[in-house]
């Protein structure tokens, strides 16, 4: 039942915008347990398998300060994913679901985005759980969790507008 | 304080890779009421503004069932941003940090990520409480909050695996 790429019933594709309108760095390689799509999980869980990132020079210094936070936000490039979906069938059973009401791979720009548990820092290697994604995913970012983040830079006006 | 683009003491800039490993889709615009970098709120709140996520075509469909979820996740480009620091001093106080320990809008891809509260949909409008970017801002994905989503796919092994 594993989306290799291929259009359901109920499915809906369309002609798709060339994906030009900014362009991605690959700062790393995640190492993962899982080759196949047929395996892989759904959804990382915080006691899964450690995976690795592998981070590429010349990003490995901003990593400096990472090691303070324990739960990190990652995001990483579904390379294999198609990206014209806009009518999607999950169990595939004839019930489609807009893409963006879904946490599908398939999307316009498929960046899959994983609240990990940070394992280890070692060189250019960081050791979280909590992946779902393929042996290989290109790398593009780590942010800290933003619920363990307060901002270093002075406050400005918008921090405190509210609105009823 | 606020950041305009300029390095300040301590900060360290590498010649950055061309960012032409993948390519991006803007799939809609984001309207706030921040027009100035000085205004912006560092974080959003979810007691904020409203804010309208303008959709483009062809992707205004792939909204069918996103009303069903009260928090959903935000991804856009912040297109004002370099990309080039590895160590930032966000308080411009000589003291500098790892551009991934930070959640600052400089990074390798500038993207940023805001866990939003639903407000709304009308036609291709979405609106919602708790963004912090400025008016304009290249819109790149919607999806549901992890915590609210289950997936609708049948499981897979990975979605079982765990490790001591």
């Amino acid at each position: 039942m594993v989306r290799e790429s291929e259009i359901r019933p109920g499915e809906v594709a369309i002609d798709p915008p060339a994906g030009t309108d900014a362009g991605l760095t690959f700062i790393g390689r995640i190492h993962t347990p899982w080759t196949s799509r047929l395996e892989a999980p759904r959804q990382g869980r915080l006691d899964g398998p450690i995976c690795r990132l592998e981070i590429f020079p010349p990003w490995v210094p901003a990593l400096a300060g990472l090691e303070k936070f324990t739960s990190v936000e990652i995001l990483y490039w579904l390379h294999l994913s198609r990206r014209d979906l806009i009518l999607q069938s999950p169990a595939n059973n004839g019930t489609v679901h807009g893409t963006f009401s879904l946490r599908s791979p398939v999307r316009p720009n498929p960046i899959g985005t994983s609240l990990a548990r940070l394992v280890g820092i070692e060189g250019n290697i960081v050791s979280v759980r909590g992946l779902d994604c393929l042996d290989g995913t290109p790398l593009i970012d780590i942010k800290p969790d933003r619920c363990q983040f307060t901002p270093l830079a002075p406050p400005q006006a918008g921090d405190f507008q509210t609105e009823a």
